[in-house]
């Protein structure tokens, strides 16, 4: 309930990213939320909602849409996912799950920087906290396995919120086996990855929960529409269980545009591939022709600037230049600054302008 | 996590309503879910998502539909709302925060009969449950001014699931004083109200949330659109700081479509509250007539009977004679069944021919 470390500097006080929530004023440049600004397939948007779509439906999620997941990854069936509100959903009844089947007093075991909902979600359930740092962005094995000892829930989430960060497979697999010596559960957030490669990670531990999404991939945020899925079972059942209670089916009419988004060509999911890499290019090589020093971006679509006194800066970009970025202590990261590339090249250049002119004009002074 | 009480009887077990989710063989009849079996206003499904539905949107609700909300129960606007994933999210986020508010070890205060998933939700918040009894589906204030000390948390549901019962304005805010003298916070579920009456209750204490949702009043329960509001707006701000991570927005589209719902003419309400009593009135005068004794249907659409050995009749009824029927127990009322009326007259007077052989030829070897 708490918020993250806040700071109060000129004028304004900025504790969180849903201070910008809703701000958008004539000729403000938003480098901060997390959505494509891209849209879905475009017949998507011509669907309207059938009759069944206002009686329940099975809270494990349609069986229609089910079954296309499990077509698409090898090694699952359509028993073994759960549709759920958004990744978010996913990530909440898991850690809730955890802490049912082991008791209070239970450790879970974060990267850092991370997504600043894990902390709150975890809190939230119950769960103590530990850290695995990411060194530029990529996972250590050694701190790794040296954090991981008592851990009974470990999560990896690659592409990275905000490092925009990739692991290689080999990396989640290592993992994969580390944490299934260690008899604990894996929590793999892999909501960024399509947007790089459609091909999966081939995990094969029986308790590890895959969490994804059609947020990004389909640029439909607001639909509410992600999953998880898993070997066990047991698991999805017990999962299936809690949300009959918590939040019951997801929005049949959101299945149903999931679903359409899914099944259309490759195409339209490869262009966006596309478009990303593009934009993730030109943003790196723009930051760096900058004289700054960023962490690679690789995925996702964020880019991680290191800089101090980062949280004087986003205060500074906002109120002297209308430009929003977020503050990496959000992400447990302070003197970082996480930059969301989802814009327009003709947009981003305009905000590079501005962050250049903040570079000589205010941060020379700080 | 545990199944409600569960029985073994014949060839079928039947431990909770979910065994039935799916079952629709030819010439089953089921008095079992709880989900009106009409449509929503017929210009609803002509609606197509627009951009916008596409892009995150305030996790609190969209503001068109809060302001709608708003007009309709005086005394709130719309920041007082926020839009949940059901009536079941908005169960699940109060209970939550209550503990977060209060710490562990937290007393709640539940009717009995109850909707099941109030128990499932207390537990897995971790809230230690009470009960008060309701006599003949009606509270006694004496049983609930007893129950009541030491409660954080009071929860009343009018019309009652599974009951079927209603309490007067007069008695609701006389429970509202009562909690409100011992410092507990009182939720409201009135997700049925709507199907009764058009007029709120006047609820005045600031700690008192109510819940309701679009499901029954406009027959969109596969949408989840629900709702809460309160007088609090700190409760208020903590239940969406929640909201951003366990779940984020609610479906936008659904939104949408509880926005035309809710704007459309106060006829087609009218017309389904006609409806919903020529139903109940022609099934309590049925059940009479077979000489049983229920308790007297007031809303809701729900008709609960005393029934001995009712764990036994579940398994008989659905085995023998296609009927589906909810046991009492699964409400916390061992030998009483739940009828949901949601069913054409034609259908439900097929059901009763069938639920009278069963007294005739089965019940009798009780």
């Amino acid at each position: 309930m708490d918020n993250l470390t806040g700071q109060v500097v000129g004028q304004t006080k900025i504790t969180s990213p849903s201070f910008f929530l809703g701000k958008n004023f004539e000729g403000l440049i938003s480098f901060g939320a997390g959505q494509p600004d891209l849209l879905p397939p475009e017949f998507v948007s011509k669907i309207t909602p059938e009759r069944e779509d206002f009686y329940y439906g099975p809270i494990q999620g349609n069986l229609d849409l089910r079954k296309s997941l499990a077509k698409k990854i090898d090694g699952y069936d359509a028993d073994q996912f759960v549709i759920t509100n958004g990744g978010s959903e996913a990530l909440d009844l898991i850690f809730r799950l955890v802490v049912l089947r082991k008791g209070s007093k239970v450790k879970i075991l974060l990267p850092k920087p991370y997504y600043y909902s894990y902390v709150h979600l975890a809190k939230m359930a119950g769960l103590e906290i530990d850290y695995y740092t990411l060194v530029d962005g990529k996972i250590d094995l050694d701190v790794f396995r040296d954090q991981l000892k008592g851990c009974a829930i470990v999560l990896t989430n690659s592409p990275s919120n905000p490092l925009g960060s990739v692991q290689s497979d080999e990396i989640l697999l290592e993992v994969e086996r580390l944490v299934e010596k260690e008899g604990a559960y894996l929590v793999a957030d892999e909501v960024y990855r399509e947007l790089l490669t459609k091909k999966p990670v081939a995990y094969r531990y029986e308790n590890t929960m895959v969490i994804d999404s059609f947020s990004k991939t389909f640029c439909m945020c607001g639909a509410r529409v992600g999953y998880l899925y898993s070997k066990n079972k047991k698991l999805i059942e017990q999962i299936v269980d809690m949300k009959t209670h918590t939040s019951m089916n997801t929005s049949k009419f959101s299945q149903r545009l999931a679903l359409a988004a899914l099944n259309v060509d490759e195409d339209y999911v490869e262009k966006q591939r596309l478009i990303w890499k593009e934009r993730r290019d030109f943003f790196y090589k723009k930051m760096l022709s900058l004289g700054l020093d960023p962490i690679k971006p690789e995925g996702a679509f964020y880019l991680f600037l290191p800089l101090k006194q980062a949280s004087r800066a986003v205060v500074d970009l906002f109120e002297k230049y209308k430009l929003i970025v977020y503050d990496g202590q959000w992400f447990g990261a302070p003197d970082l600054l996480r930059f969301s590339y989802a814009l327009d090249i003709k947009v981003m250049e305009q905000g590079i302008d501005r962050f250049e002119k903040f570079l000589k004009n205010d941060y020379v002074h700080y």
